[in-house]
C-alpha cells in the first residue's frame, strides 16, 4: 500500500507537498490572508495524500529534520487516514465492538504486531502497521452496542477538541503557558457552578486527572477548612477525625481516606434504602455515634449517581443533618452531575447548591472523551490555601500580567493535562440544549430498557420499579454463574459488552449503561436478544 | 473558505465521500483486503477531501446521526487541515513563539473569538474559526526557540500516538477494556525498570497523571512498607514519621507531605552544595537529630535532575545512609530519568539501581506529548497493597481472562487515561538509540550555551563551571529586576521564551532548559543575542 509509487492518480498531479519549497511558498502565502477567504492560494494551502513509500522512511526523517515537512504531513495524513477508518467503523452496527484475544496471545505477537521494543528504530510503514493493529486489538468504546463502561460513545467534536489539544501540547499551570486554556477552564467552571445554584457562580474549581481524584481533593480541602493546622503539622494536629459515605459510594472516598491519613476504618459506611440512597438518619444516628466515642466527624459524601444501581442520594436531608453537627459536604456528582443540564432531570440533583463541593465528571454522563473530570468548590481561595507551595520558578509574583490567572498552585499536580478545551468545544458546539437533549434521550432509553425487562421472562430486576428509573438501569439472571458465563461468551462474541458485579446479598447481575450517544432502542433490543441468545444452553 | 461550493478541483470528482452507500460498500471491500496490498478498491477507500459548506452544519449532524458519515470525515479533515498547519509553523523560525494578549483582552474576545459558553449550538464553521483562534492566541510549545518549560517540543510520532489515544477514547483499569494498552504500559515499564537496573527489570509501576502524583505515590507506599496498618488506621496509628528532600528538590515533595498527613514541617530540607546537591553528610547528621527529638525517619528523595539547578544527587551516597538507617530510597528522575537512555550520561544516575522507587516523565527530556509520568518500583505487589479496595463492578475475579493484567486497583485513580501509547510508539518508532541521540544532543547544546555565556560580557553564571554541565543550565543578568523586565518584552514581542525566577539569596536569573529537539546552535545564538537586544535600553 505504502511501498508502490506506481498508482498515480489525477489527485497527485495537484499534490503541492510533492515539493518541499513550494509548500513553503504558498504557506507563507496563504498565512497573509484572512482565513476565512476562499480563493485559489488558499485553497492551495490545504494538504494533499500523496502516495508515499514509508517503508524507507524512519521517525528522524520528519520534522525538525531538514526537508521533514512532507514526510511529516504525509505520515500525519496517513495516520489521519487509519482514524478516520477507524471512526466510521466505530458507528457501524455491521462490525464487532471487540476482536478479543488472551494477554499470552497478544504477549506472543499477532500476525506481525509485536509489542515488544528495542534499541533500534521501525520504518513508519511499520508504525503505520502497528497503528492499525492497537486499533484492531482494541475495544471500540464508541460502538452503538458498547454498554460496558460508564463512559462510553465516541463524539465528534470532543475528539477534534483532543486532538486539537494533543497539537498544542501544554499544561496548565500558567496563563504564560496555556492563556487561551486556562481562561476556557475558568469560564467552564464558573457556568458549572452557576448549574450547580451558587451564587452567580462565585467559587474555585479545578480540572483534575478523574473523579478519584476529584474526591481525594473534596476531602483534602474540608480537612483544610476545619484543622488548616494539618498542612503543617500533620495528621497528628487534628482529633481521630471520621468520614461518612453510603455504602454504595465509589470506592474512591475509602481510597482517599487511605491515601491522605485518615485510615478506611475511619471511613464510616452508611446504610441504604432497597434502591440504593442513603438512609438520613442512619447518617445522623452514625455522626451521634462516632461523637460519643471521642471521634471528630468532618466530612460527609453524598452520591448523585452511584456507580452501580444509579441512586441519588437525598442532598436535601443530607445538607440539614451536615448544617446542623457542622459537617463539610460534598456530593460526588461523577456520574450523575450531567443530569444538572436537563430541565426535566436535574430535580434528582435538588439541594446539591447545598453542598460545599461537587465532583463532576462530564467525561461519563455527557460523553466527553477522558480524561476530564471538575472538582467544584463553593469557598473561594481555599483550593490554593489547601494546596499552594509557591514555587519560585512557576509562580513568579513580578510577571507582566495579572497574575491572579496562574492557577498551578492550587493543584496538588504541578504539570496539569488540558482537559478544557474538548468540553468547551463540545459546548460551543451544541450549546446547553445540546447536552440536555443527550441526558434526556439516555434516560428515555433507560426507560425504555426498563419497560421491556420488567415483564420478560428470564430476566429479573435487582429493584422493584416504583423508584424512579435513573440512567444506569440493572437486570439479572438466576444464578451467581450465569452473568459471568454470558459476559465470557460475549467477549469472545464480540457483539456487544455489558458490565456485571454482584452487590451485597445479591448475585451477579448486569449493569446495563446508557450513556452512548449512538445507542437506539434497536441497541437496547440487541442486547436483550444476545443476552438471551449466549445464555440459551446454559 | 467553507462557504463556497463553487470551487471544485479534479479531486472532488473522486471524492468517493460525496455518495453515503458508496462509502459503506468500499470500506467493506477494503475491509477484507491485506492491510498492505495497493490495489484500487484499497486506494479508494482513503478519505478525500471535497469542498463543505460548514456554515449549515452543526455537532448535531456528524455520526452517529443518519447520514452523519460524510460531514464526520469532512469536519475531521478540516480540523486536520488546520492542526498540520499549525505542525508547519511551529517549526518555521519566521513565525512567532507567541502572540501575547492580556488575559483582559481575550476575555472581552478577540475578532470573533468569543469564550462564553451559551445555550443554543455554534455551526461548524463556528467551531472550526474557534479551532484556529485557540491555536492562534496559543503558545507554540514546540517552536526551536521556545526553552520556556521542562517540557517542550512537538514529537510528530508521539502527536500521532495521542490522536489515536484520543480516538480509542479508553481507560486503563481493566484488561477487558484495554487490552492491547494494558500490554503496552507492562512491557515499557518492563523495560524502564531495566534501564534502573533491577534485576530481570522485576518490580511494579503505573503511569500517573504527573510528576508529583508520581512522587505522592512514592511516599504513600513508602509509608505502606513500613506502617502498613496506616491505610485501615490513620497517621494516628504510626509514630510521627518524617521525610528528608533536598531544599532543590520540587514541591511536590511537600505537597505529597501536606496531602498525605504528614505535614509540610515533617518534610525536612536538605542541605546542597554550590551545584544544588544533596550533602550526604546533611542527611545524615538530620537524620539523627530527627531520631533523638523522638521523630521516625521514613523516606529521602533524591533527586535526578533538580528543577531549577538541573542537579543530580549523590545517590550511592544516600542509599548508602538509607541502608544504615534502613529508610525507604525514592529517587525523582521526573526530569533527569530520560538520561538512563544515555549510555555517555546515565553515569550521572549512578546508585539509581538501589532505589525502592523512582520517578520517570518521559514527558520532560525524552520529548513524549504530556501526560506522560511512570512510577516505578523495585518491590512487586506493594502497589496493590497499599492501594487495592478490590472493587465488585471493575474487578470480577470470575472473569474468563488471567485478571492479574487488570490493574486499576494499583492506582489512586478509578479511570486513567491512556498515556503509554505515545510513548510505546516513539519508542517503537526511534528505537532506544533514538533516545540516546536525543539525549546527547540536548547536553551537547547545553555545553554549547556554557561555552558561549561563560566569558560574555552581560551574562554571569549562576554557578561554576567546574562541575559538569548538565541538560539545564543557568545564566543571569545584573539586579533583581531586568530578567522580569527582559521577560515581559520577550513575551510581548513573542520572538522566544525562557524561565526565570530567584532562589535562595540569588537574584532573579534565567533558567535555560535544552529539551526541544528542534532546537539548534543558531537557535540558542539567537537567544542570548535577543536578551541583549531586548535589554539594550534598560
Amino acid at each position: 500500500m505504502f511501498g508502490d509509487n506506481s498508482c498515480p492518480s489525477p489527485c497527485n498531479t495537484l499534490g503541492f507537498l510533492q515539493k518541499n519549497n513550494s509548500l513553503e511558498e504558498k504557506g507563507r502565502l496563504a498565512g497573509q490572508k484572512n482565513l476565512l477567504s476562499c480563493d485559489n492560494s488558499d485553497r492551495d494551502a490545504r494538504f494533499r495524500r500523496t502516495e508515499t513509500d514509508f517503508s524507507n522512511l524512519f521517525a528522524r526523517d520528519l520534522l525538525p529534520a531538514k526537508n521533514g515537512e512532507e514526510p511529516t504531513i504525509q505520515f500525519l495524513l496517513e495516520v489521519v487516514d487509519i482514524l478516520t477508518n477507524y471512526v466510521k467503523k466505530t458507528f457501524d452496527r455491521s462490525t464487532k465492538v471487540l476482536d478479543f484475544h488472551h494477554p499470552h496471545q497478544l504477549l506472543e505477537g499477532m500476525e506481525g504486531f509485536n509489542l515488544e521494543l528495542s534499541d533500534q528504530p521501525e520504518s513508519l510503514e511499520q508504525i503505520l502497521v502497528d497503528c492499525r493493529d492497537t486499533l484492531k486489538y482494541g475495544v471500540r468504546t464508541g460502538h452503538p452496542r458498547f454498554f460496558n463502561q460508564l463512559s462510553s460513545g465516541l463524539d465528534i467534536i470532543g475528539l477534534a477538541g483532543e486532538w486539537l489539544t494533543s497539537t498544542a501540547n501544554t499544561n496548565m499551570f500558567t496563563y504564560e503557558i496555556a492563556p487561551v486554556f486556562v481562561l476556557m477552564e475558568q469560564l467552564t467552571l464558573k457556568k458549572m457552578r452557576e448549574m450547580i445554584g451558587w451564587p452567580s457562580g462565585e467559587g474555585d474549581g479545578l480540572f483534575s486527572p478523574g473523579g478519584a481524584i476529584s474526591n481525594m481533593y473534596s476531602v483534602m480541602i474540608a480537612r483544610y477548612k476545619y484543622f488548616p493546622e494539618v498542612k503543617t503539622k500533620g495528621m497528628s494536629a487534628a482529633p481521630r477525625l471520621v468520614l461518612f459515605t453510603s455504602e454504595h459510594s465509589h470506592y474512591s472516598i475509602k481510597k482517599a481516606g487511605a491515601a491522605l491519613g485518615f485510615g478506611t476504618e475511619n471511613v464510616i459506611l452508611l446504610s441504604t434504602d432497597e434502591r440504593g440512597r442513603v438512609i438520613p438518619a442512619d447518617l445522623e444516628a452514625k455522626i451521634i455515634d462516632a461523637k460519643q466515642k471521642g471521634y471528630v466527624p468532618l466530612f460527609v459524601n453524598a452520591t448523585a449517581g452511584s456507580t452501580v444501581y444509579g441512586a441519588f442520594d437525598p442532598i436535601n436531608e443530607i445538607a440539614d443533618i451536615c448544617e446542623k453537627y457542622n459537617l463539610w459536604l460534598h456530593v460526588d456528582g461523577a456520574w450523575g452531575g450531567g443530569l444538572l443540564m436537563s430541565r426535566k432531570h436535574r430535580h434528582k440533583l435538588s439541594g446539591i447548591e447545598r453542598a460545599n463541593s461537587v465532583t463532576w465528571n462530564p467525561h461519563k454522563m455527557m460523553g466527553v472523551p477522558l480524561q476530564c473530570s471538575a472538582i467544584l468548590v463553593r469557598e473561594k481561595g481555599i483550593l490554593a490555601g489547601c494546596n499552594s507551595m509557591c514555587a519560585g520558578y512557576l509562580f513568579q509574583p513580578d510577571k507582566q500580567y495579572d497574575v491572579t490567572y496562574d492557577t498551578g498552585d492550587k493543584a496538588i499536580q504541578c504539570g496539569r493535562h488540558v482537559d478544557i478545551f474538548k468540553f468547551w468545544l463540545m459546548w460551543k458546539a451544541k450549546g446547553t440544549i445540546g447536552f440536555e437533549q443527550h441526558i434526556d434521550k439516555c434516560l428515555d432509553l433507560s426507560q425504555y430498557l426498563y419497560n421491556k425487562i420488567k415483564n420478560r421472562e428470564g430476566y429479573e430486576m435487582v429493584f422493584d420499579g416504583v423508584v424512579k428509573i435513573h440512567s444506569s438501569d440493572l437486570l439479572f439472571c438466576h444464578s451467581h454463574q450465569v452473568a459471568p458465563k454470558i459476559k465470557a461468551m460475549m467477549m469472545e462474541s464480540g457483539t456487544t459488552m455489558v458490565g456485571y458485579q454482584p452487590q451485597g446479598n445479591k448475585v451477579n447481575f448486569f449493569r446495563m449503561v446508557v450513556s452512548n450517544p449512538a445507542a437506539t432502542q434497536s441497541d437496547i433490543d440487541f442486547l436483550i436478544d444476545e443476552i438471551e441468545r449466549l445464555g440459551h444452553d446454559l
